[in-house]
């Protein structure tokens, strides 16, 4: 039997007492090791980490915290060829897709460790300025940012064990709160060896960061009305977090990542071949390929003018053609698999889905697999669908295929291309081409209340822009609607999910002892 | 039979096809009116709302919406002495009672008229500054608040039938989204006379300010996903609510404001008589019978040094003492009734819990009513319980009364005081009392993680501090845990809940369009 991953929890490494779940390398199918949960006394583990590490964290100030990712990031990197070798072997991911979560996640918790630095010497935050409430101003309102006094409690996808985690946990503990993350299991390796590199390293006070593998039966019947849950992944189990009663009744505050259906949209007024054009067709077939598709900012839905819609079709499938797809050990590989045979037949099965109302652009189906048995091996090339009249297909925009999959539409003018990318019911980003900067920015605000992140792409930026899919730890992560609601990153912004606001009202002297 | 008053939904007055529900004075126990919602086609109101209402709101700038709102203050201001002599009719309120309610939602009102002019002839509002993403600083994020393209349904509690409406509507107008107000039944008359004065003014687009009188059934069920839905109630619906599908699967935003056991703290360092042990008792005895203790911000917990236990028992009892209790409409009256017979029974029922743990330091069935029946009348002299062990009564904790009870326990030192106050697991509000300005500002850190607002007074502001309970526009509204966890008001902040936060990433002349 493989090696049996342990749990961290309550200060402690802690082995799950029942026989286990296998993790697989989904390219050669082999089992890599097992993660296991049974047993553990979660509510000792959750008290501990509220208990213990929650006042040993807030006794530091912003800056010792930043100080203490910044440690962090040093662990990592010291280990990050062990992680590449994870990742290939436990995700299927090519260099330059592990690159994404593990070197992302790494440069994510970079950038708060910097923000810690720059906040200073102090164990809580100034929420605006004071105003006067009485007539003479002696009596004023300060609000304040103060970290809660619980823990979050992380439970992740399977498509970002390295990035999930620390864009998750870099804000928190920079606010003070300790983490319990739950990796999805299939992808657990990663996520388990960093947490356990980094408490090894006995950086961080025992039991600030925590990590259970396995079944997440019991985890959310220990959260308490000071504790947060951050959630990524499927809309129906959000739905079940949501209702879960210690979370309706407690007031645990809560953030979703859920569904998204994410647009590209190339504005009217571009030609075949021009340099928008061009930049859409790119991007578009970048984001279908990175990581298998497998990222919850990935481009989904495609609309272009009418009169391009043929263009656009051969320009990108021409693109996903040369994407060479297997066993990323390859070096001859652009694309390795996705991460498991539950995925695969997800994939398969969504895409059966969309073809019923689409016409095939490029089949995926159609690519030879480099170096990997198709018998065994979770990958799958990348497929363009079309669908000629999207007002009545809402399959195409209701369905979130998590792999290689993207559907190009037709619109008639600017004011149809709007509606049909809102069919998307709320999404992580929108990325919109174009070469005239007022069309752009109006079309960028009419989608603003839409997206979380709307990602524009002009030909003056073809070469700094940061990409449609890549999540910039400056900007807001998240998105309305379908997308759950939930706001992650955006710089500063992120702490405000581990504080606690409160108006302080109190006379001046008062006031002062808090600035 | 007494009139039935209408909804106001779709652009249109509607009645009711069913009987009604009759609304009683509480006093006097006669009739006033009756509401009704059966029959009303809800979905078609919500359509009309979302699509009519919300791109005329959206239309305007905020300056202009915020003149909208002065022009609504105008017509409030107009019919004052009526809704005066409502509130008295069906809250059974005095005057200053009445004040609070009425005056509070007109102030809070005009406080959002001024911050729409202060916002000026834009549309949507930026956050923060552009950050550079790329090297060269041509590719940039700017967060922006654009307004949600939805419907905000109020469920409203029957204490506050017009602060409550408009603390929640001035920024929700403000923002320009469309407002649909479901009043508490027992005291919906105020809330549905005012929106019918508004609406007839002809100030707001069609369909902008919306009430539904009567059942609540069926309006959560109209949630779609950029609505969102701000409750004011118990914690057993805000559960229900929470849970319901539409929220649940559609991530519709929601705010809760909850049970909350608000305690008062005087710190140590005082004795019998110093200007901060005064400036206790005269806040506790007032916050008991304001609204004769229905303010879900109403201290029901005091919290004195052992050694004033006894002195403090006498100091608020004696304030008490010289309350007159019974008809409103008596000027000698300082403390009107209780809503409704249900809230009187449910009173009693908490008294009678609490007792079960306390002794009763001022009863108050023995107040003698003025001018009132007690077998119909539902008021209810204020009781002072005291607690002699609060670490071992969680009922004093965990128990809220919504009438004029509060209970007066010693704590032995600072650290004692804050566990205490913690037990609340969460509230609305917290004052603490001192003269030293170290040592409050030191304990509003403490409780700032606990409670949405700390009120701090110290006798420099004796005569200018804006109260215990009294909300402000300018401090923020809400707190963690048991309060809900949700935020209104605190200025601009309000608006947040009303718009979308998204991060545009573009090139300079790009955002240079969205400043």
């Amino acid at each position: 039997m493989s090696e049996l991953l342990l749990n961290h929890l309550a200060g402690r490494a802690q082995a799950g007492t029942g026989s286990g779940t296998a993790l697989l390398d989904p390219v050669l199918g082999t089992e890599l090791a097992r993660v296991d949960a049974t047993g553990l006394d979660l509510a000792a583990g959750f008290a501990f980490a509220r208990e213990k590490a929650g006042p040993a964290l807030r006794a530091l100030t912003y800056a010792q915290r930043g100080a203490l990712l910044a440690a962090i990031v040093q662990v990592l990197q010291a280990n990050r060829d062990r992680y590449y070798e994870i990742s290939t072997a436990n995700s299927g991911t090519v260099k330059n897709d592990t690159a994404v979560d593990v070197d992302g996640g790494i440069y994510t918790l970079a950038t708060y460790a910097k923000l810690g630095e720059s906040l200073g010497e102090r164990r809580h935050l100034l929420d605006g300025e004071a105003v006067r409430l009485g007539k003479d101003g002696a009596f004023q309102s300060q609000h304040l940012l103060v970290p809660t006094r619980g823990v979050a409690l992380f439970i992740n996808a399977f498509n970002f064990p390295s990035w999930g985690l620390w864009e998750k946990a870099g804000p928190a503990l920079l606010s003070g709160v300790p983490v319990i993350v739950k990796p999805a299991t299939a992808t657990a390796w990663l996520t388990q060896r960093m947490v356990q590199d980094v408490v090894e390293a006995g950086i961080l006070p025992a039991g600030a960061l925590s990590v259970v593998c396995g079944s997440s039966a019991g985890l959310l019947d220990q959260l308490q009305p000071f504790d947060v849950v951050s959630f990524t992944g499927s809309a129906d189990t959000a739905a079940i977090i949501r209702s879960h009663p210690a979370i309706a009744r407690g007031s645990v505050r809560v953030n979703i990542e859920a569904d998204s259906i994410n647009s590209a949209l190339l504005l009217p007024g571009e030609t075949p071949g021009s340099e928008a054009f061009e930049l859409l067709a790119k991007e578009a077939a970048r984001e279908m390929t990175q990581k298998a598709g497998q990222k919850c900012t990935a481009i989904r839905r495609i609309f272009v003018p009418e009169a391009l819609y043929g263009a656009a079709a051969e320009a990108i499938a021409a693109r996903l053609a040369k994407t060479t797809v297997g066993n990323p050990r390859n070096e001859g590989v652009r694309m390795g698999s996705l991460v498991s045979r539950a995925q695969l037949f997800a994939v398969r099965e969504g895409l059966a889905t969309l073809k019923q109302h689409a016409q095939v652009l490029h089949e995926g189906a159609a690519h030879a697999l480099v170096d990997a048995d198709a018998a065994v091996a979770c990958c799958l090339g990348p497929t363009l669908l079309g669908a000629r009249d999207p007002d009545h297909t809402p399959a195409v925009h209701d369905t979130e295929v998590f792999g290689p999959v993207a559907t190009l539409m037709p619109y008639r003018d600017a004011a149809h291309a709007l509606a049909l990318v809102r069919r998307g019911q709320g999404s992580l980003v929108c990325s919109i081409y174009g070469s005239d900067a007022a069309a752009l920015g109006a079309a960028a605000l009419e989608l603003a209340d839409s997206h979380g992140r709307v990602h524009v792409v002009s030909p003056e930026v073809a070469a700094t822009h940061t990409g449609h899919g890549n999540v910039m730890p400056q900007s807001l992560h998240g998105g309305p609607g379908r997308a759950g609601g939930g706001e992650e990153l955006g710089g500063a912004r992120a702490l405000n999910f581990y504080h606690r606001r409160a108006a302080v009202q109190a006379a001046t002297a008062v006031l002062s002892t808090l600035a």
